[in-house]
């Protein structure tokens, strides 16, 4: 009875607790549902703990994460228009887009690397590459806006790219297709590759104090497919590591073709090396055309400039500058530990993970213990480099990521798993299904010298039955796991924007005070600002019609506009006056064949308006910005050519509609 | 001593439990917030519980979410070009963005709502307006792509759509900027509007069983702004009411000028009235040309007609028709309840919420309790129509959905809350803060006879400290609130693509089993497909050259291809072998001044090249659609106009590189 009592008692008394923390009892599945809820949960105005800067892939943009939410923060465009956000249609970010090949609305965005300082991410910049028509983007981490983009000559498919060095000594651009280079004679069979087609890797130097960007040498390599890299760290700085594919040197049916080899190569490249050949004139002025596009945050605008030589270096003449090393098989991801001793190579048809150290290479260099010549090169001895092998990892491995107490995780695609090995003893620790077929993964820091191992982001390329169907097309998807213990817990899936490739991950507190929330108005460089109502006007030069106006809540001044006639290219350049935090206003003008502008808070910005009928056309702010946001229009009158009604504009006082002010042509 | 004993053994097992249990004792905000992340969470592998259709805004596109999670499933190229879905780049793809003036990239997307039958959700389609240029869309939900889009003449800003009837039997669209007609002289001066400026509303009629659009009737209305729409149901069923502001008719600095008066209106249209009038012959043909696009999921193609007509019928001459109802202050949203008795006028600048009932609209129209006319309508009295007032609801009531329990929530954009109200005694329930200034709300199905009361989402205008900063643009948020009880409760903040204005929500098993997840390759009637890789060829015909290819894991035939001389336009024509879900396939060629394709199973999409120089042009798979995708590649030669180099193409078999298939030029 006693006991009875004491057993009632307890349950009651647990029955109120659990009551009052507002939990009830579970089952073992949902408390570990319930868990991974409260940690990937960022409540109502809580910030996320990091940044994730994910790549695009084939939408050409870079996407902002946060984490652990997975919340799509932000996409930023860089190779691809973007009509909302007037990328590549106002004539301020047109040049952005610029190539030696004229205007490229489209690109593929593969990989991003965060600028570093002593191998630490420094978060100040962040690299991109366009792979298609190659480029490399560099992005301001205080605007979260593409500040730079410098085309890469004698290049295609530009894809071991844009990895850094460990004080942002350089970018790194590698061609993944072989071509014959930009000046040669390009009209040659196809069939002639292995004569005629070559591979390059790009050094593109980056100033420390504002990031500009520009080629520092290329090295003139033999013909096979660059696939990715990483730069050696630590120990290893002074070297970039490159993975490379078809050295069968196929041209056609690779997926059969460049298969056939037991062994392709990484190979390593020396470019403190490469610095003391140029000092010595080794270096040749090879003249071709590129486009180098920048981006003025003071006058609001960017220009184009037209680059005309690169200095290459010669692989095969310069001892000491590059040497191959062989590895099993087809291999894509390579990366460095955070340490700078050990650098992985993962061959995607390889049944093993080779790992390599970087001691050895530089010993077996010493010892010249050689396998013989590629194209010229020499190939060290496989085994003179390998540190092991990582045995039974799983089918495909793809990319590896470091989490800073001494493991690796490898994506495994073929297995749609990740698997988490220990870098000394070559273990395996832990292996987890992913959903399915990952791709890269990231770790904040997970390729510097600091890796934060809270969590790990795959980025799986097939998404099948994940998420609710969304007909044919499905977004592909980011997988977050907590790696903090021995075993990797599985904790969120959240979908993606494009196809991500690599990705970066920082803490948030690096990078978030800095954010730029408004221009200065009265730094605003843009010749066509208009810093206050009072200076708005209409000005016709022959048939080029400069609309200078302003948008405050709720208005533009002007908001009505006559005596723009066909024939006529009418520029609207819109000052944002608010110098407030998150009102930007926007701007369209009915039927343009054109983008829309949205106005950062004192920024200006200009859309190039060309009528094709005479009419009333209707403008008006596009962002809704005040409770009057609606009131917030104008209108533009079309008269035919040679019309004589002048050009007339509304003053923004609250004026009889009719005594608008009337400006002179001006020739 | 044995009190003592009962208590350390409840507080042992107390703690036994909450462990077992995976709870840890916390305080009551944790709690809150634990409550709200397992509520929004959905455990990697489990499906969303709705699908969020929301509108893009200044995007032109359409986003889909799933809810509770706030994940975004996927952006749906609507209006705007999207170079990476090929979206207005590839051939097939290009006429649905064709208008009267042409190739438009960009526009404003406002608004969407599903279709209906019987005033509930049937999940077939989703209509969203284009605001600037202004246009029509119907997306197809079992493929999720834009399958129509249907030019609206003589309007401008179309604003006060795309609102559906009870059994989609039209769609409307009301101008929000009244101007000239299309066919009058619109070169008269803007200061001369209330001669010259007229609005419209169009009747889109909705074809019960493909969805084709077209307009049924114009209806001409004095010149002032429409805004928004909903139509009514049940007993109100065969009418429309639209909100209307700038009833002062002013054209300059609508923020003063047009928000004069205590009233503005809501416009009653009788639409069954209108069928009358039209089979009376009353409606006036009216020549005028617009654009209607149609996307053929069988040839995977689109096509462009010009059309050269509308009926448009005059609301001043025709009685019963059109109707004005005062409504306090310059009204925006206009929105019907579940039992199409009520419906809500928000004015913007009012201090109250006006809720009018359509029987006592009917008494008074019968009765002729009209307060005189504006522009030749009849305006019936406030106090008349007027079921009640909701007082103090806040400021700026801009929208407002319904819970299908008797309560409707409003959003109160100035200060920045939502209000829940009883439609009965219109007394105030509950209001919550939202983070901050909310536009649209959204309740799935909470603009229909069958409102599924669990959650509101809110889309607000303005983000600033939400989420982690990203530079001076930030995301537009969604804030999702739990209102299953009394108290709306916020459960998640989560960010959204382009500005959210309205949004649609329905149970994902309305839709979910419908999507389609290839297109049968057999069924793929466009003329350019290649259904088998034995099937695939180039074809020279004087300067164009089109490639019939195929891709499928991991390699497209042809994969080299030469003879494309400098001066020729070449198509690439590329169909997608695969048949199972998630397998799309990628193309770009480098430089092309173009956007990619993404090609899904089955299906064929066609890129136009243009290349400018003589060379070497790799192009790819842009997708990563197998552990060989890196092999998925091939190459085009360019020769220099008048070369002599024939067309000739690799095969697909593993033949040496020489024995590629040459056709004679076919002129």
């Amino acid at each position: 009875m006693k006991i009875y009592n004491i057993r009632m008692m307890t349950i009651a008394v647990a029955a109120i607790l659990l009551y009052a923390s507002g939990c009830k009892p579970k089952n073992v599945n949902s408390a570990v549902s319930e868990d991974a809820a409260v940690k990937t949960y960022v409540a109502p105005g809580k910030y996320d703990e990091f940044y994730n800067f994910v790549s695009g892939g084939f939408s050409g943009q870079m996407s902002v994460y946060g984490l652990p939410s997975g919340r799509l923060l932000k996409v930023v465009p860089v190779f691809s228009v973007d009509p909302e956000k007037g990328w590549g249609y106002s004539e301020e970010t047109k040049p952005m887009l610029n190539t030696s090949r004229g205007f490229i609305p489209w690109d593929d965005l593969h990989h991003m690397d965060l600028s570093q300082t002593n191998g630490e991410i420094d978060g100040r910049w962040l690299f991109a590459n366009a792979n298609n028509t190659p480029r490399i983007a560099r992005i301001d981490l205080t605007t979260f806006r593409t500040a730079e983009i410098l085309e890469i000559p004698n290049s295609a498919g530009n894809h071991s790219s844009p990895f850094i060095t460990e004080n942002t000594e350089y970018v790194v651009a590698g061609t993944r297709f072989s071509v014959p280079m930009d000046n040669d004679n390009g009209d040659v069979p196809i069939n002639t590759y292995k004569q005629n087609f070559k591979g390059t890797l790009s050094f593109i130097s980056v100033d420390k104090n504002d990031g500009n960007m520009q080629i520092a040498f290329q090295i003139l390599c033999p013909g096979v497919n660059f696939d990715l890299s990483h730069a050696g760290k630590g120990p290893s700085h002074g070297w970039f590591f490159f993975s490379c594919y078809n050295s069968e040197q196929a041209n056609t049916l690779l997926e059969v073709n460049a298969s056939q080899k037991d062994k392709d190569f990484i190979m390593a490249v020396n470019w403190k090396k490469a610095e003391e050949y140029l000092k010595a004139g080794k270096g040749k002025k090879v003249s071709v055309k590129y486009a180098h596009n920048k981006y003025d945050d003071k006058t609001h605008s960017s220009k184009s400039e037209t680059m005309t030589e690169v200095t290459m270096l010669d692989s095969k003449d310069l001892p000491g500058l590059c040497y191959l090393i062989p590895c099993p098989k087809s291999p894509h991801g390579c990366d460095v530990d955070p340490s700078g001793e050990y650098f992985v190579g993962s061959g995607k048809l390889a049944a093993l993970i080779p790992v390599f150290s970087y001691s050895k290479m530089i010993k077996a260099i010493e010892n010249k213990e050689f396998d013989g010549t590629y194209q010229d090169l020499p190939v060290l001895k496989y085994e003179s480099v390998l540190y092991g092998e990582v045995q039974k990892p799983g089918l495909g491995p793809l990319h590896t990521e470091f989490d800073g107490r001494g493991n690796a995780i490898t994506t495994m695609f073929v297995s749609s798993e990740i698997v988490k090995w220990n870098i000394k003893d070559l273990k395996i620790i832990d292996r987890q299904p992913t959903y399915y077929s990952p791709g890269h993964l990231c770790i904040p820091g997970g390729d510097t010298k600091k890796p934060n191992g809270k969590y790990v982001i795959v980025y799986n390329k097939i998404t099948k039955d994940r998420y609710l169907p969304t007909g044919p097309e499905l977004a592909q998807s980011a997988q977050l796991f907590d790696i903090t213990g021995d075993k990797m817990k599985l904790i969120l899936d959240f979908p993606t924007i494009g196809e991500p490739h690599y990705a970066q991950a920082v803490a948030a507190d690096l990078i978030r005070n800095k954010s730029v929330k408004i221009f200065n108005i009265e730094q605003n460089g843009n010749p066509y600002a208009s810093k206050g109502e009072s200076t708005a006007k209409v000005v016709r030069t022959g048939n080029r019609v400069d609309v200078y106006a302003t948008a405050i809540r709720s208005h533009f001044v002007p908001d009505n506009i006559e005596g723009v006639k066909l024939g006529d290219e009418v520029y609207f350049h819109i000052t944002n006056l608010e110098q407030d935090w998150d009102i930007p206003h926007g701007f369209a003008i009915k039927g343009a064949n054109n983008g829309e502008l949205l106005i950062m808070p004192g920024e200006t910005q200009t859309l190039k308006w060309t009528p094709d009928k005479v009419g009333i056309y209707p403008m008006y702010c596009t962002d809704f910005c005040s409770a009057l946001h609606q009131e917030m229009s104008g209108y533009v009158r079309v008269s035919p050519a040679g019309s004589n009604v002048p050009i007339s504009f509304s003053t923004g006082k609250n004026e009889p509609a009719d005594s608008v002010k009337t400006t002179a042509s001006v020739k």
